[in-house]
């Protein structure tokens, strides 16, 4: 969509970070090396409280989520591996499923299980006041640790809804001794290079308190389980006003940054296209862990996922969107010229070091990041090109009979 | 609840008082004539985005919500109407279903179009850029006020869940201008005596703009068709810190506060029971509707209605307590030292002042409304009635087979 | 900073935008015709509730002040006026403090009333209950009518700090009315051609209620004065989340739009440089600004003010920085393809619609910018100018002795 | 206030409560228990960024700053220790101003260092990138320490102003080393048995981001440095929305939470009368205090502070209006029937339990409140005694000459 004529786009861009010492093809590697793991439940129908507007050709059963996941690959070259959520992604055998993705080229991410959408679960689940539920919820649990070591996922994502409604209505403090008595149970059961990732959310759908509110909440969790549980930073689910790509530089110091679920917001956890509400606080997050690299931080143990629930646009394009705005977020960070940021920083000059950060950030990346994708065998203009393919117009007329899947 | 032998604790609570100066029988006579609508949607199941737990003994159809309903009259005393969810409370013969709340001393209150759950309101109703579903949302706008005529309801109470999710996505200026052509139709269709409500919400489910998201936004509507347009404020309606008694002020001060849809929130629209979060402010409402009513403002064309979304709470009983608390905000509001408060102020004491309302906001005036609700025939202890009755265990079991409503 | 080759890069980005059917010539005219107007205030010191931090050079009386503005239109070029506050600005001789900035190419724009820092106005100004304080406010309003009257200014641009900080402190509406009257005394003092700006805030320094919190209270006190009363938006003074973007356009729609204050803000009312927090914002309210002028709203009467309080960050350089960002924004909005936007509109593609704005957004407009700036015999580069200039040594050395500005 | 005659109204209650089980003696020996302490810079002049309004007889120096709070402590019983700030009550002889306070029944609590109001701080005290700057503001630290020995203060009470007001500006990870270091050494100075407790605060007057911004940040430093560092919260420190007194309880589960400021706070850092915008919510966190004690957790390390900031309303009276809302606060809490509440919960009774906290919220304590008073030989009537005794005119008349004290 920058339009024009990419080569002298490319070369305009090119020559001009060359000028400013940046290593462009050092960025480029980068950017081929740059992975994002998208949810198999945004290929399904999602909604509000008030209405789940479906759409046509959504996915019938997983198999078909990994088909349209791979169109994102396919366009984007970034996304090879796709979030699973246990039960709704729940299949007789993992193994025809994951043979299935890998014959799209694909690959089953993480594990999510489902601890909110039983009737026993109304009033907490690993945090429930009855014995018997707990057993229930931290069955769930090891159940998916069962499927994650038969998919080769290295990765448990959890989010627990729990919470209270009232004032009055259970103990903190109980809650949190129960909360952390199941989860050492199944942190146990977890094999070797299995991590287990705990998000935390500020509110919804409890709305007096939340058990994991917050990110220290999150980490007193992981510190009494052991290093291999980190925090999960979903971009939605802080309150308004917090500094979130402080929360991430913390994190990556402590070792404890586990992963993304990264979507857009305005007031409430609006899972809406990454970069869509205020693009430039996900360069900023982005440029704390390109820093974090350069510190030796370990990054490699961050999973960078997608949880989008789209509402009223359409799936797949939702998502491609979603990745280039994750690439070019990422490509503006590369292209940071530190050398000036930390002389500015160290001489006190507040403007300076601001403008380096703009300079990067103002930087149109796009043709970069088309030449990238390009690079990749995927599609340098990947809307134009999903849009060109018929898939959306082939799986609406194909995808007759049977329910649609729901995230509900 | 609050335990003791109330004509005790009543008669030291009325002393006190008459040592203040207060008119307690005057008092009484006002809490005797307070007026609280309960909406029928609330007696169906409700819940999140992520689940609705349905409850025992839900309603199956809306006669079954008029006997629930008849349920919180009968142990308050001051709730003899129901506002009805057109197509939620759709019937074949209104005055059939009229005529069997009029049998359980009952009403039926203002009524609610629907313009947010059908396909083809996905971008909009009346404000949607396809001429063809603005035709069809009028359509269902001048059927229900048809519909009101009929029963003899005179409100029409409408929210536009209308808004967008993406910058860009559509032009605020030509939704005004679409919306305001579809509101003049109806309002011009609406008999003498009938008035139009419009509510406004800051946000959900549209995330990136509502169309009505605040009472300026409403307010201008209403200035445009007509003094019987006027605004309704939902507590649960507005950004985080604002101060809704001064809206509430400022709405009478211009004769266009048209009601109340009451709740409860902390963060988002979270619908729980009235006063729970914050119920200080509560009182401060209560405050400027007595003020106002001692200035002479038009009072009478408030409409008192609650609107909560029960998730976890059997509906029944936490309604009851909603109108509980809402009576007992009212009592406080009405035991103000209005000639304290007003010398008070006139010399500057702002101290002095803060502590008039913080007197009345103090006193405990379960005593007084448990009084009042025997005046009225209610019950002293409704909570306690109410589960002592065995109504809950007789629907229970009663209402098997059918399938239950829920409010989507 | 953009780094490179300016010419090479401006021919890149004007044969892109050209061959999207972008009339390059026009943009460039509207960038010339762009104009800005800083604040006498922001070169004083100024800082938190905490500490202000003095900087070296800061000036000692208002014509310093207009030196420095000077510097910022000499690197910008379209900040030729400057808003001054009464008293901070107060002369003997307004026609010599009109000259002296005539000397510098330079004028003096709106005025602004000061009505928060003496004794007196504690309890409020234009609503104290004490009737001599309110005639002492509305004295100091004729008192800055009269000023504008003699140095040619046509904008009052009046803030009003009054609000209380306990419930109960005064009465909402006895407020709103004592308001009422003083502001109709000073509408009615304003010759033809003068117009009233009323700012809203949302909180601060006032902490339970703000009279003027919002901008449906600023509008109602102007439906009452009269069509030259406007409301001025401040990007800061709005709650958490709120969409400033449609108050903008319904402002302009209800041609109720006087001006901005441009600043940004990530909690409170931060008055930082402007753009700083969330770009994104500050191009969609420029998006809806040329949407207007293409509609013919009376754009021409929008006074475009910055006002930001530096605390830590050299005045003049800052300023300069904020000028840029809004130059920018503009030249982004002006770039927008909105046939292809409005085509996207109509058929309900949302996603094409915000990517039309998303591509706009994107757009490297620096080199255009920088070239405008040439055009008009301004700088390339302002920052690097200002900095290579010597200005800031010079006054540095300069301004020894006397009093340094403050904002307080 | 609550008029009446006090011991009718208190046999009342006294009689309603021990119905319900409750033992009224030992409630009032844990309110006879009870400590508050009020810092001395309450007592002097303060305000906004606006204005600050001086008030008649504000105190010249520390010694009267204790004769003030001296009246607190003898109208409400509970208040014998004063905190100070170094240096804004810095006295060549700290031996001296023990030795006054003393002769007053009063002491000197916890020791508040200054970090940011010296011109060196301008970019941070502690975490600043200049290792001078660093040092200077370590070798505070140390000196308060210091004094602390000296008086015989067991508490450092440490607030950092540190953060940053633009993306870029520095290294969040740089800083927090800076500061773990700075303060390890200042931890490894404490003698034994003094505590150094760590507040955060969500913004201002760092505005994009602050190096404490939240709980979680003050944990991780107390863990680095020992079990005598613990956090402090402020009540007016959080984003909008969050719940403190599961903060609170979190805090207290881990031995972590080391003291309160209370205050009040509609939206910024507001500093209001304490309980004067949510009193349910103080209510909530006493709730909290009581269920640790309860549990056996060191209640006793908690010290109850006030830090209010008074801009129009009388100090003196203003602070014993906060001490008797806590004082309030905790009386509700101490008359929360324990063995219901477990039992709703165990049973999964959602309203029931809010309805036990509700019971004893709704309770008028204030008679019980005033006969405490009584017993420890204070006011059972605290604002009306101290109108009625002429401190105020009198320190007004006497205070003449000199330079009244502000927090700035």
């Amino acid at each position: 969509m920058p339009g024009g004529d990419l080569d002298r786009s490319y070369q305009e861009l090119r020559g001009r970070l060359e000028e400013k010492g940046i290593d462009v093809d050092g960025v480029e590697a980068k950017l081929r090396a740059q992975r994002v793991e998208t949810p198999s439940w945004a290929y399904g129908n999602s909604g509000t409280r008030f209405k789940v507007f479906p759409q046509p050709g959504v996915p019938r059963n997983p198999f078909e989520k990994f088909e349209d996941a791979a169109q994102v690959h396919r366009h984007t070259g970034i996304c090879p591996s796709v979030a699973v959520h246990i039960p709704w992604d729940k299949v007789d055998d993992y193994g025809e499923l994951a043979s299935f993705a890998g014959s799209l080229g694909m690959r089953i991410g993480a594990i999510n299980p489902n601890l909110f959408q039983d009737e026993d679960y109304k009033l907490g689940s690993v945090t429930h006041p009855d014995p018997r539920v707990r057993r229930k919820a931290t069955d769930h649990l090891l159940e998916c640790i069962e499927i994650g070591r038969q998919v080769g996922s290295d990765i448990q994502s959890l989010w627990f809804a729990d919470g209270t409604n009232y004032a009055g209505q259970d103990s903190f403090v109980e809650r949190r001794h129960r909360m952390l008595e199941c989860l050492r149970e199944a942190y146990a059961a977890m094999p070797e290079g299995m991590r287990m990732l705990l998000e935390y959310k500020f509110y919804e759908p409890a709305f007096y308190h939340t058990d994991l509110a917050d990110w220290g909440q999150s980490l007193l969790m992981c510190q009494k389980l052991g290093d291999r549980a980190q925090v999960l930073v979903d971009l939605g689910h802080h309150a308004l006003g917090t500094n979130v790509e402080q929360i991430v530089a913390t994190l990556l110091d402590e070792d404890r940054l586990g992963g993304f679920h990264f979507n857009a917001r305005r007031y409430g956890d609006d899972d809406l296209i990454v970069g869509s509400t205020n693009p430039f606080e996900l360069f900023l997050i982005y440029v704390e862990l390109v820093d974090a690299e350069r510190r030796g931080a370990r990054v490699d143990r961050v999973a960078y996922m997608i949880d989008q629930s789209h509402n009223i646009e359409p799936k797949i394009e939702g998502m491609i969107i979603s990745v280039m705005q994750l690439q070019e977020s990422y490509a503006r960070a590369l292209v940071v010229d530190w050398r000036e940021l930390e002389d500015a920083r160290r001489s006190g000059d507040v403007l300076r070091a601001y403008r380096v950060l703009q300079d990067a950030y103002q930087t149109d990346v796009r043709p970069l990041c088309a030449v990238v994708r390009q690079q990749l065998g995927a599609s340098a203009d990947p809307v134009g090109a999903f849009r060109a393919s018929g898939y959306m117009e082939k799986i609406a007329s194909e995808r007759q009979g049977g329910v649609q899947m729901s995230w509900t």
